[in-house]
């Protein structure tokens, strides 16, 4: 099953809705002219269709795997990681100081979601070495810049984040990793760490991981986590490879999905101390990893988006082809299961909601950028506000609503999407994993209740909801059936969502067990009804090019279309979490443990 | 990890909810007295707990393997299998002069469930046996009973279910396997069939295959099939085993889940002909085959029921163990993550839909059994129309809320949950197909539609509406706030499902594509409310119960409790999903299929 990138559907989300225009006026963004992002986005898709693709369902059949400390990866990965990096592809985002291409998020997201939708365990070596570069950037020294980013953007070596070990899950505060200063300025680094993504393999010379530990007289807790670099072999001055590092991969997981990518148990210091430098100051490391893990939760959404694509196209493609009984109506003989209402109805779903998710996390990345490069700090703090508001639910909504479409992906295959030779059953498997790291859809959904609406008040979602409501404005203005519908769907939606906005707002402080019970169904009402206003914007604008008679009239209709179905199908659930959210906390605690 | 049956509510709702006082006074049903009913269940569940269950996970990591035509099942199935025979398990529904128990449907439903809680790939031999024994009860002549039933009741033999073909899937009018009289009685039957569930296995010394096939004159589509008995080994006149017949297993998939279960390629009649034997008359087969498929309907609804039920479990003794993060309402040190609010919406979740729908599947064989024994006809009839509109409601629903349980109990394992030697991953890959086999769940929805509803008018969806209305009325007798939700939800809910039927007879007809639309939809509806109304009568028995301060209180107050949860999360979607098969039908049908 081949991958085709919808780009007409990222170009109109990139220009439409996510403004590249304003984006490319920002200083440093000049090169990011509307013909020269379609040129690049040309390009990825190219590479990712081609090169990448190919390799998806071979690398599940073949995983990855562990011979004596060394993790042989799935055939082919390694000239694909070379031509991926060779052709800049790490580099995208990254500063041309150091070799990248210094083009704006909102460029590097669409290329990050198709090399998802190509290859998720392919693609995730190149997300954790993003997260590196981003860490390296904002708080590495000079001399670790220079001598870390550009091999890392060029793809000769590559990152890891080394967070989780085996009594600490998503809890760092429980990180029992040493890190023993030896009086040179380097630490000896002491521990075990499990789920490191990428944390041994052979398609790059070195290995750069960055570890979170203690050092001896560090307080308890997350604030005496300290963060440092430890390369797998040595560095030298000149950037020369030195001895190789006491940090060694003992074993990798047998795993549901993402099978190709190598998830390493790394044991650190068994034979004297793997040596490590520190990053920015001692006790300051989770601050910093909160930056890798801010871009990679980010990176993590564009895989379930990624993902989704993946799995409707390849719906899609099956639904098309696959003949199997008369239509509900009336035909002479069997049809294209496509005809089929409920089959079609899947699809839509599918379709809908992978392009809501697309837009707004689009949408965000060009927030994103505002918030990095306006020229005014006002507007860059606004933009940031915001960004960071929808960080968690880009993350948490688009990754649990791929587990959704890799699951109707299976059912539009019926018995054959169980079998695996069809390739629908990898995406069921690898979308799992994706509402669980970098923070469980619980964890986004704390962040969301806690650092994002309670902190400021719910000022940041009342602005938000601000912008919905002007949306709504609009929609009143096209008077047919379908811009109706929309528009009563989304005035329903924004009013659940205003409602648990005061809700958590009001009730967190007083009763956190209560809001907390509805803090994942909080953050997916959020998805949707963000979601569903991205669709209603697209609408609008397709709305005006049919009417300005602009362009692919097909693509438009269907847009409007889509909306519909999005505003009829998945906003229309949102009073329904309101009410789970807000009358529905008595239900979820009443239980004693024992009683379970 | 084990499995511990949950006598206690499977016994609450066989004797509460689904009336075994009732059925026991049924002419044939006498024994099943509410003691011999408990220690049976007890009996089954331990058979079930210590012999079948640790072979689950041992069973998916070694599934079977086919060479040169055998197929060798998994470690420890084939003594568990016959432990299971020669205890009487297969026999429990079955009649009595066969060697069956003869005990009524409500009583062989939990026997069901628990086989499918310990191994879903296990239990799947005795489900087709089942199926293979209902067909030959119903249709089969006075010698082919006599021939095939009791070998297939005390396990010496088993039996297939021999429908899809290659290039008919779920649609049976495409079946092109071919019978040609030979003169004798006897047919010779050429043709591949594919997903042939146990179509080849070592743990029996003959299979019968019961197969669709066309007889030369026959007319086209659906009603010129005709049912064949065409064992692997021929049967002498005195039940010894003959020649081998020629139908072969060519191979067996390679699938996402039920590993252990062989799903075989059946060739038959690449050797000069399959013998068979017509059940019943020539082309009445689908007919005859439907008795199997209701049956098996019903069974793999219980299948997701019983996967449900140990994915909870599994995931309750990970949430209690496991410690991590300290509590949102603040906490001395890290807390076991069942304490943590998300973690117990989860938990509450996957409870509440097991128990619903199990309340809602017991009281549907209750109805069985009553449609089935009772002296009076019109008595009869009525129970067989309720029983026959909640089929395709168990089977959809259960297998559908399933999946959603399944996922859960990965996403509270966290990361832990993505490894597959945790054993939680293994729900979410067996429990994809559930809600495909036996007719997909669009399938179910179909006949929801079509023959449970419009044909009658909706008379036997509004009588349940009206006996839902009844316990809306009791529900209103108890004053305090878990059972006023309760009310509330569930009044909201049965308004919905009434305006959905009544969309249904009216529209159906006249706009089919519209109605097919939100099918699904509508039986997800049904089983939201049903299974709602259930947990709402079983709320009212707690209530009394407690007030006479009777039995285990806590049991009672966590049913109350797992009630008002299923009312403020499951109920309150109900109005959204009337609102998507109302009013969504515009978006679901508007592309073209070029516009995907």
């Amino acid at each position: 099953m081949t991958y085709n990138a919808p780009l007409k559907d990222m170009l109109f989300v990139v220009n439409e809705l996510a403004n590249l225009s304003e984006i490319n006026q920002l200083p440093g963004c000049e090169d990011a002219t509307p013909d020269t992002v379609e040129a690049v986005l040309e390009e990825n898709a190219k590479f990712c269709g081609e090169v990448v693709a190919p390799l998806n369902q071979s690398g599940d059949k073949e995983p990855s795997y562990w011979h004596d400390g060394q993790v042989t990866t799935s055939k082919g990965f390694k000239e694909a990681f070379r031509g991926f990096a060779d052709a800049g592809w790490q580099g995208v985002q990254h500063p041309a100081e150091f070799g990248g291409q210094g083009l704006p998020k909102l460029v590097a997201t669409p290329c990050i979601e198709m090399l998802n939708s190509a290859n998720i365990a392919f693609a995730l070596v190149g997300l954790l070495t993003d997260g590196a570069i981003e860490a390296l950037l904002t708080a590495g020294s000079a001399e670790q810049k220079t001598r870390f980013i550009e091999p890392l953007i060029n793809g000769k070596w590559t990152g890891t984040m080394n967070l989780t070990e085996p009594q600490a899950g998503s809890d760092l505060a429980a990180v029992r990793t040493r890190a023993v200063p030896q009086g040179d300025g380097t630490y000896k680094i002491f521990g075990t760490k499990i789920f490191i993504t990428y944390g041994e393999h052979d398609m790059a010379e070195n290995i750069i991981h960055l570890v979170l530990a203690r050092t001896p007289d560090a307080p308890p807790g997350v604030k005496g986590i300290s963060l440092f670099i430890v390369p797998k072999f040595m560095v030298g001055d000149d950037g020369s490879l030195g001895e190789r590092n006491d940090v060694h991969c003992v074993s990798i997981e047998h795993k549901l999905g993402i099978k190709a990518s190598p998830t390493a148990v790394l044991q650190f210091g068994d034979h004297g101390g793997a040596i490590g430098t520190l990053v920015g100051e001692e006790n300051r490391g989770l601050e910093y990893m909160f930056i890798m893990m801010n871009a990679a939760r980010f990176g993590v959404g564009m895989q379930g988006i990624g993902l989704a694509e993946r799995a409707y196209q390849q719906a899609v493609a099956f639904a098309k082809e696959r003949v199997q009984s008369r239509a509900v109506e009336g035909s002479a003989g069997p049809v294209a299961i496509i005809h089929h209402p409920d089959v079609r109805r899947m699809l839509m779903s599918m379709r809908a909601q992978t392009e809501a998710a697309r837009a707004l996390a689009y949408v965000g990345a060009g927030l994103s950028d505002l918030a990095h490069s306006h020229p005014d700090e006002a507007t860059r703090k606004a933009n940031l506000a915001v960004y960071e508001y929808l960080v968690p639910v880009i993350k948490g909504w688009s990754t649990e609503m791929s587990e959704n479409v890799a699951r109707d992906g299976v059912q539009v295959h019926g018995g054959m999407g169980f079998i695996e030779e069809t390739g629908a059953a990898q995406h069921y498997r690898d979308a799992k994993i994706l509402t669980i790291y970098e923070g469980t859809t619980a964890i986004q959904a704390n962040d969301l209740v806690g650092r994002k609406t309670v902190r400021d008040g719910g000022a940041v979602a009342k602005a938000i909801l601000a912008q919905v409501r002007a949306t709504e404005a609009q929609l009143a203005e096209v008077r047919d059936a379908d811009f109706t519908a929309i528009r009563s769907q989304l005035v329903a939606g924004s009013a659940a969502l205003e409602a648990v906005v005061d809700y958590v707002v009001t009730n967190t402080k007083a009763d956190p067990r209560a809001v907390f019970a509805g803090s994942v169904l909080y953050l997916k009402l959020a998805g949707i009804v963000l979601g569903g206003w991205q669709m209603a914007r697209a609408a609008i604008v397709a709305r005006q090019k049919l009417d300005a008679g602009a362009g692919d009239a097909a693509f438009y209709r269907a847009k409007i279309a889509t909306a519909r179905f999005f505003a009829d199908h998945m906003l229309a659930q949102a009073d329904g979490l309101r009410h789970a959210i807000v009358d529905g906390a008595a239900g979820v605690l009443a239980l004693d443990v024992e009683q379970f």
